[in-house]
């Protein structure tokens, strides 16, 4: 029965194209809109999101998933279409089992979240979000016990982003990786303290010509492997990816004041933008057509960010176009101190998006012991500011002044974005062992980037990574890959080789 | 029953806000659409089509429209709830007698012909597009036949964009402009060719800088009433404007040797987007929310590109601001030069949109007799060529070169477009008669615009226009706002006060 799955191929399709819409009209709203049509887009959004709803629920869709599953229990179908229906069937089940209510008072309590967020960082006040951040607990705790994750409702938050990973598991790797950065971070930030003392201080990079920030940051993701007959860069207030297949968008911002912020916040989305230009566009919709989650989805961006081009041998490849780009703004910088700007350590950071990679994964591992503790009911909303606080001591080495540069910094929670954050630091881990492997499949790969050839590199993660969609979850795919477990080993002797000194 | 009246309302604020994405999703793709995305784009249009087609032929709207009709058969709801019940009556007609599949074709095909379109005109290869034209015009007669327009399917074309309007009727009054249009373009060419032989040779506008030229462009068509915090102004290939209520996007194009045309481009589009920023936006989606049709869309764009913008009053405002923005590029050109290049009369273009007013209609009635004989079986797309050709060298007295400076110049036709054409000359006429009427209302009008003051006259149109929706088709908005019947007088004479020398 070819033809039950052929109908469920369709179905997922066109799901998927209506998720496409919404998605352009997401990018749309923070590159193009005017100020005024901030209430049109809403009425549009919300009609896309009715109807992605209706196609997602229809009874046809689970006529054509039980009928695929039935030609499968009779040993019909292949191994590719096997993973396809599993998925379908997850995600319908999940889908028809909450009401629409939910989802509504979901997008209205994140639309007022979102306000209320901004006025009391802006007032650094936690006691004016609080209510929001209860409401979303609630909310999601519904959802959890309403799809069958009553008793681990973080749970249901973790696989949303990266099916088959839980809050235990998670738990488990992140004491290992605690175990280890801790004591590394101690250390390069005390050989950080000893640079500065010796004038290694990071070279402040001021005044750099717009027009030819944007030529760079074209150049050298065209240089990676995006594709631009495929793909834009735009202007937006936060960086991000949207789109799939043959329409991916990236964005970043220009800063005259901070040309690196341009450069490496569009290889991270570029990173994001190569794995959805490479997975394959003729399974769009299905399971096979997909990222493996966002955790695999972080690897690619934070690896092209950080392995890739905070390398040296990156670096000597960029640096003359950099210096025929800008002939003035680097008159006195020498290539050490370049290089040095781009992986700049600064110890003490308080803020998540503005931490190097050395003290990133700190970040990530507070806000996961925090939200699993909120989950788990051995912290209370009112206890939250308190527990931020002691363990932003603890890890980072600093208490934050007030709850700005503390417990309010972040936008997801006011959205109800919960269990997003570990995906950051899964992401750096998995990055750290695709980096192994890669190098150990093609040794000369440093020597091919000095060259400013990304090819070997691209090649290798199309083969490994991309062209394998969500056959496998992140586990699955990192032992696949790399013939290792995924676990933070990998990360940790990147940064000892990297920052260790 | 006034539920039924509010039901059949936001059931037609459902249908308005689909095919706004629809819009979105076409402004897009000539504005921002990477190259690779065109099939990727073909299917999101298509899948919205279909959605719009869903809620347009909707058994639960026709159930509305009946339950209104029995109100008002009974006395009840008021004059506005009649013109609304109509007009959706006479919509979901239509659109019920449409099979779906024929929308989506048309969509599928649209979006194919525009690549098509643009890569034939560049090769200047017309047997390359014929394939699209044939395929189009095929749908044309196929929704002509079903939906009762079999024996003259050109009227169905020219209906969609101007209820009411048949080809007969603008055949009229077209044969009516052509006999006075002609003798008059004559005459004034005659007087050109003098006035070249006089020095009076239109100045070359060259190497104006390109940011210069935005500046100006944005200034203007804000200082003409266009609000930008409900709108926007892009670059594309083909300006055009797209959006209704508060976010309404025109596009135009720069060239640093064509200052004017990105200039009058702007004021055109912006002229367009006046009319839909002025619409009644508590209507959206009835009639009472949509323009009135075409021919009253266009005569909006006209007037303020033409009657007013061109106007010695308008650069009396507009010079100083030209030389402050472009002092190098001005220097050697004194006011009247500026003014005469802003009015320049060039006898024998050939492109329709490079087109001078006192040549443009020329334009036209030569694409409406072709499209009419298309139409009715008179003439076979393999002989469009040349008989674009002949009329050309009739109306025009010259002959294209090639077919993209003749058959292939225009967009229209890769989208199946016909039938709008004509509203481009009954624009004009209209505008003309607006234009009369207006300065009776308002005898200080061009002192105003030598102030730089346009709101007297916008607030006018808001007022005998914009509010008005669909009301009323071409022929009765004419008549009320301007006490004559729409027919060519006005502009026959506006263009012999402005041009006749």
């Amino acid at each position: 029965m070819e033809s039950a799955y052929k109908e469920l191929c369709g179905r997922l399709r066109r799901i998927q194209v209506l998720g496409s819409v919404s998605g352009l009209l997401g990018w749309d709203e923070q590159v193009n809109l005017p100020e005024g049509a901030a209430g049109q887009r809403a009425a549009q959004a919300e009609l896309l999101a009715e109807l992605h709803h209706a196609a997602a629920t229809d009874t046809g869709l689970c006529a054509a998933i039980s009928a695929c599953e039935q030609v499968l229990a009779a040993g019909g179908l292949d191994a590719d279409a096997r993973v396809v229906v599993a998925a379908a069937r997850r995600d319908y089940d999940r889908v028809v089992k909450l009401p629409v209510e939910l989802a509504a008072e979901k997008a209205r309590l994140s639309s007022e979240g979102y306000h209320v967020w901004a006025a009391a960082r802006k007032a650094r006040d936690f006691s004016a979000f609080a209510p929001i951040l209860e409401k979303h607990l609630a909310l999601a705790r519904r959802e959890a016990e309403l799809l069958g994750f009553g008793e681990c409702p973080y749970d249901l938050a973790i696989d949303r982003h990266d099916p088959g990973l839980t809050a235990e598991r998670i738990g488990g790797l992140f004491a290992e990786l605690r175990e280890g950065l801790v004591p590394l971070v101690r250390r390069i930030d005390a050989r950080v303290a000893a640079d500065k003392m010796c004038a290694r201080t990071p070279v402040a990079l001021r005044g750099f010509d717009l027009a030819a920030q944007q030529r760079v940051v074209r150049a050298v993701t065209a240089r990676l492997g995006f594709d631009y007959k495929r793909g834009r860069l735009d202007v937006s207030l936060h960086p991000f990816c949207e789109g799939s297949g043959d329409d991916v968008r990236l964005t970043t911002r220009f800063n005259a004041d901070e040309p690196l912020d341009a450069l490496y916040s569009s290889i991270h989305e570029a990173g994001h933008g190569l794995y959805e230009q490479g997975l394959p566009s003729a399974q769009a919709g299905t399971a096979l057509g997909v990222a493996a989650g966002m955790a695999v989805h972080e690897s690619q961006s934070r690896l092209w960010e950080n392995q890739v081009a905070r390398s040296r041998a990156f670096w000597r490849w960029l640096e003359p176009t950099m210096r025929a780009e800008f002939p003035k703004e680097l008159a006195g910088v020498d290539g050490d101190a370049l290089h040095w700007a781009a992986n700049a350590v600064e110890p003490g950071g308080l803020i998540r998006v503005d931490a190097d990679e050395v003290h990133y994964n700190l970040h990530i591992l507070l806000r996961f012991e925090l939200e699993r503790r909120l989950f788990n009911g051995t912290l209370a909303v009112a206890d939250l500011p308190a527990a931020w606080d002691a363990l932003s001591t603890e890890l980072l080495g600093r208490r934050p002044e007030h709850a700005g540069e503390g417990v309010l910094q972040d936008v997801h929670w006011s959205g109800g974005a919960f269990g997003y954050f570990p995906s950051y630091t899964l992401g750096n881990m998995i990055a750290a062992q695709l980096w192994t492997a890669a190098r150990r499949a093609r040794p000369a790969l440093e020597e091919e980037f000095a060259r400013g050839e990304f090819g070997g590199l691209l090649d290798w993660l199309r083969a490994e990574v991309h062209a394998h969609g969500r056959r496998e979850d992140a586990f699955a795919l990192t032992l696949r890959v790399t013939g290792e477990a995924l676990g933070p080993k990998a990360l940790l002797a990147y940064l000892e080789e990297r920052y260790g000194g």
